[in-house]
């Protein structure tokens, strides 16, 4: 059984998650999208959100028994299908699958299907369609949505992500994938994901509480415009512009503030260059199939660094033109 | 922080591993090889093997701060290796990887590489050498060897297992593919599975606590002696036999119990359809490349269906033929 515990046998482990202690010296990694931000919320909440998991409990393969597996051996003598370019260039025919990120990565912009063949069929990577990244302009109805604990609470660690599919077939034939590549997802994982979800809900439905999604959407907002507040006074750097829209979610008009900001240097400068030599790694716009001026930079670290990011983005001079390869 | 709990706020969840209460007609899948026998022994130790995950722990894709992770793309494009089938038959030129299964599934044999050529790479999938299924004979010493939680312990739920690499380089390249893959494993999983074996250590070491593997290895020769009655009563079945070897282990001369029963039917006999009219489902002879005398057969079973399964064998006549299909 999974309960609340009875003495104190339970694990100890320190938190991996630690202080930073960051100097002006200290390599700041803004490349990847740790999303270590939410980490206060969750520390506030205290056991509300904990699961107790017993030695005797889910050691099954299965969650629901009648279930069986298959061998994995067919699955890895071939690939699945081929890797086609950016679809605004794709041009050959017959069946392709089309995967439509939207918010997008890099850039935070909504994004629509453009392929638009009959062969085709579209997956839409939801992964950042949350009121703290961007507007909640309609309700999602595509075909294949893709969603990902990572991104909605910061859950990275727990490696849960779940899909709604309206095809039984696409979606058996989904199931079937994981089966044969994993023989299915941890347990733990699951059992941890469902109680920090159900508590999310909870939260949205009890005005007594603190509703993550508003927490975490001011908390974007905040980082946002501290960040266009320096980038205002650079000179150098440029951001995108995002509209304001109606959110459904939060009943009001708001901006996107995506994980990731879009950073633009003034020209023939080397983003990634110019912000490695002040020992902040980024994701150079080369690496997006776009110019060295760009340079993608997460806004999902925890708060020493994104102040420790601020400060030093404030102090490179108008002269500097990146020196330092990526 | 891990720790113990304070309050009743925990997550509460049913068992999913419940009784399954049989009845003559219901179905038993002895097919695949879930490791439920050993539920009993972990519900016991009551909480001592208890973990307890707060809302903030473990948020971060990484355990280690400082790594960062490679785009998936490049490693879905195209297929990795080609499977080139059985060991013994395999005639062509060139680089190659062998792997050997020891004790081999399904028969529980003992087996060394077959190939034998320069340019070969071996993997030693060494998950049934355990005390329970094998005299331990000698230390695992090999350059590439692969374990799992779920047939050491029988925590198959967790998906986590563990390899020892000899070779830096080639255990650096299979660190990248899980990043690659799956962007690391489950935190949840790490923290249970590092709780779980160490409470089997502590066990091995403390004369006053139960251990483990002594446990198992008891459990598995009681069910190996029922089963090998039954056989030898039935005129119909036939099981491998195992020599009596030095176990370093447990220090005492023991034979093989494996976690699979590899059984034989007299002479154009269809092992599994005989056994699929009694609602017994195993995994057929021809399935491993064998005769459909043979199937496969887990006794890693609850001890319910464990029971149910000997008593529908030992009903079993010498005139049935395995009518049906598998």
């Amino acid at each position: 059984m999974v309960g609340p515990a009875k003495n104190s046998n339970a694990a100890t482990a320190t938190n991996p998650t630690k202080k930073l202690h960051l100097s002006p010296d200290s390599i700041i990694n803004l490349d990847h999208g740790d999303p270590t931000l939410f980490e206060p919320y969750w520390r506030k909440l205290g056991e509300k959100c904990t699961v107790e998991i017993s030695g005797s409990d889910m050691m099954s393969y299965f969650s629901d028994i009648g279930n069986s597996y298959q061998e994995v051996t067919d699955f890895l003598r071939s690939g699945l299908y081929k890797w086609a370019g950016d679809a605004y260039d794709f041009d050959k025919d017959g069946p392709y699958i089309e995967i439509v990120t939207s918010p997008n990565n890099p850039d935070g912009a909504i994004r629509e299907a453009v392929v638009n063949r009959k062969e085709g069929k579209l997956i839409h990577d939801l992964a950042y369609y949350w009121p703290q990244y961007t507007p909640i302009t309609r309700p999602a109805d595509y075909d294949i949505m893709l969603f990902t604990f990572s991104k909605s609470t910061g859950h990275a660690g727990s490696r849960i992500g779940w899909a709604l599919v309206k095809d039984k077939v696409v979606a058996r034939k989904m199931i079937k994938f994981i089966e044969v590549s994993s023989i299915g997802v941890s347990k733990e994982s699951q059992l941890r994901a469902a109680k920090i979800l159900g508590v999310v809900i909870e939260g949205c439905q009890d005005s007594a509480s603190e509703n993550f999604f508003e927490y975490s959407q001011c908390l974007m907002a905040e980082r946002w415009e501290k960040l266009r507040d320096v980038v205002k006074k650079s000179q150098i750097f440029s951001l995108p512009k995002y509209p304001q829209e109606w959110c459904n979610f939060t009943s009001k008009y708001v901006e996107s503030h995506p994980a990731f900001a879009w950073l633009k240097c003034k020209e023939d400068t080397n983003c990634e260059g110019l912000l490695k030599a002040h020992k902040i790694l980024t994701r150079g716009g080369e690496r997006f199939g776009v110019g060295k001026e760009y340079a993608r930079i997460s806004l999902l670290s925890q708060g020493e660094d994104f102040n420790e990011f601020l400060e030093r983005l404030s102090g490179i001079k108008t002269t500097e033109q990146g020196i330092g390869t990526t």
